[in-house]
């Protein structure tokens, strides 16, 4: 069901410290925490002796209590002592997670260790770059499929409903073209000589027509990119020259929960009023409120996928995109799945 | 599980205008609205391209908008228009529900559209007569199957145990005879010379005893009419007299909304004192806590059923005539269970 | 799953009177209230016509009357009256339970009727004689398998890690001695020579180091008596001489509510300053912050057992105790059942 072999955005840098946080990824049950000399840690949250959370224990050096029989574990999952005997009963040991803190975000590879690989984390530069200022955001739930997310941001045509108090008004019919990559899928839109829509004119303060562009970006399995921005209208945006006016990148990742919900982390960079905290402020007030629309929409449409199973969904023209990036990324997971079947398989034939 | 080819009250009338009502029927879910014209419209709640609820959209005219991508319906569930793209994708036409308004109330056929005939509407000229005053009430939410109100009102015998401080007292060893018409069972029972019941003494102020009736006539699928009052002790009643009293009518309604709850519709006709809006108001109280009381029964029992599915229970003398009304829906149920296969059955034999 | 062939606490005594209580035991429900002359009664809280709780009607006299049509049951079940007919319908009678009033609770035996025999009540004369002051507490729900509390209360290793701030410090090394008898299982643990616990430097205003026990009785099939105490360092304690100190007994029982949930009753019996209030208040509120935090330890294990269903826990040395006592308990279960099985087969062979 979910892409194991990948990196996913498991909790933003700043929420991890010397507590213990437990989520849920990909419907396994992780408590983060960091070591003493700060390095994110992320294990199985689950004492091997009864099943107690270990989120519910303590920390002692880098070793993690468990806060009932008092069970410790080091930060590979090994249990080191048992309290009141000296040795430790086969089996003890519980899973440890690659991570990787970069760009702001702790990254977890809940697949096989052996294979995590610290360069296949996205490249998002901008949000460590002293030209650019990022807003974190603690991750939202949402009740519905982390998929839901890329549908929706890979069909810029539900922004004329949907978002119409916030980014959209009249531009439902502007057309959008699709590039696929190796690994990405992209809708690329672009709206010439037109009013500035709510929130671009509160921030960028246009008092004429802008040239305005939608840029979206998923990358597997659950990364969209969206670069969104106003300029004033045939100051030459289109042909690359984006300085006359507001621009902004935001990175959502929809990293899975369980089957129907999932975490909504979110970033959002500009690259202009670095340290106006009003800007930021109303920045974050602006994208939670077109987040929030998104959410509602997610689950409605999941609750209606949940409500009618054995009806068939149509499709229009807008959902290409999106169709083409879960055709992708089935295709990774089928992969691996088959490659796990067969490391199964040589397994057994060997033995 | 449900009679689909007959009228069920969905709303009252006063409950629909330009505003979208989500409800769900037979298991169905519903939006109600009114045309511009005022005739109100009832379509399946689930815009087709990607089940989005239709209810969380808007009206554009008579044409209900998604609140997602845009898409529209016309009043017949026919998909007119998809943002972005000038054809209409196959099989995107919604389900549209016959409606009637009448008698005050917003009458839906959930079956066969080519079968929904007015005429099969049941005639409650009361409610719309000017010699009679009626109280109309939002549909009350019940944790019960719907066939438990037909049970609940069709044997008096629980007035004096459940209702107490309402309508009851001494008298559930009054016998009461059952008549039975081709859609409808009845049961009739006289109650002479007794003091009045709390309700009665207060809206009637009698001094002295009364001679009190009860006749309630259960109807297809889920209707039952409650003629209930009060005269003057030996004034005639019984013989048809009801001038020395106080006489009501109330209509309930059990519309189902799933296997195990239903939306509980009711109205109140009185022939007295149509202008006293205190008499209104102490009426709809007092028939309130009697409901409540019903609907703490009705809940009660859909526990103990759930919570014992193996035992079975006992019938007394008092549960003939809703035993009866019964077996009637349950031969209207099979009938057209058995009409539906044969007609597949010939379809396929065509095919 | 549940031996139903003993003695379980269905209520403390001071929990009945003339209303009606419902309770729900090793998933059947019951409907406890007193006789007129004081005598507790324990039916099966069901109306056989509808299913309706019993709960929700009335006593007349030592008969319970139901709250919806008002059939009448004596306190051996059988209904006795069906208002609007002279007869009883065939199969109308309910299940009676067998109590006991014994020692400030009220006993209840779930299994075959002819088999309670009052003598199998366990003897825990403290909680009725002058010497000893009792503390009684309303059940506690939770959210567990009624076996975790003698897990808990038979280890304990767990009390250093999750009674921290109550009872525990530095005794997680402190070895323990395990006996087993019929139908018991006991744990003995001193600890000589120490700083008090918290709890008890405040009850016995010690000063100076103490010598103290712990000895935890599990009998079947979920009573735990707990003694418990502090004497000044040598005075003799461990040969039986407990005048230096404070001694406390605590009896806990997990009456089965359904498989994964339990009553937890308890009551605590001192020795000292029965008269006391501050005592009893400080003891109380002690007790059950020391309850609570088991209490979340039991039901963090359920919730992981529930959500690791394939995983296999590990177990400890402390374990043995417990593991010993669900052992007793199983083979006493499945003699039950084969017991049952095999009247049943012979009826079937008779017939």
């Amino acid at each position: 069901m979910f892409l194991k072999n990948c990196w996913y955005v498991g909790a933003n840098a700043d929420e991890l410290g010397r507590g213990l946080l437990a989520r849920t990824l990909l419907d396994e049950r992780v408590v983060f925490y960091r070591k003493e000399d700060g390095t994110a840690v992320a294990l199985e949250d689950r004492c091997s002796h009864r099943f107690y959370p270990l989120s519910k224990g303590d920390l002692k050096g880098d070793v993690i209590v468990c806060g009932y029989h008092g069970l410790e574990f080091d930060c590979t999952g090994k249990c080191v002592r048992v309290p009141g005997q000296t040795d430790v009963p086969q089996g003890s040991t519980i899973r440890a997670y690659p991570t990787v803190q970069r760009w702001g975000l702790v990254w977890i590879w809940m697949g096989d260790p052996a294979k995590a690989d610290a360069s296949l984390i996205p490249d998002i530069w901008r949000q460590d770059h002293p030209e650019w200022k990022t807003l974190f955001n603690p991750p939202i739930p949402v009740q519905g499929d982390y998929r839901l997310l890329g549908d929706n941001l890979l069909d810029p045509s539900h922004v004329a409903f949907l978002h119409k108090t916030t980014l959209g008004s009249d531009v439902a019919e502007v057309p959008h073209e699709m590039e696929a990559f190796d690994n990405s899928v992209r809708v690329i839109r672009w709206t010439l000589d037109r009013p500035a829509a709510p929130m671009f004119a509160r921030l960028g303060g246009f008092t004429s027509n802008v040239d305005r562009w939608q840029i979206i970006t998923w990358t597997a399995p659950c990364m969209i990119e969206v670069d969104l921005g106003s300029c004033v209208a045939g100051s030459g945006a289109i042909n690359g020259d984006r300085s006359q006016g507001v621009e902004m990148r935001s990175y959502n990742f929809a990293t899975p929960c369980t089957e129907k919900t999932f975490h909504y982390f979110w970033t959002h960079c500009r690259n202009y009023k670095h340290d106006d905290d009003n800007i930021s402020k109303i920045t974050r007030e602006q994208v939670l409120i077109a987040l929030s629309e998104d959410i509602m929409a997610i689950e409605g449409v999941q609750a209606g996928t949940d409500r009618y199973p054995d009806k068939r969904t149509i499709n229009t023209r807008a959902d290409g995109a999106g169709l083409r990036a879960r055709r992708h990324l089935k295709g990774l997971i089928d992969a691996e799945q088959s490659e796990k079947t067969s490391i199964n398989e040589a397994a057994r034939a060997t033995a």
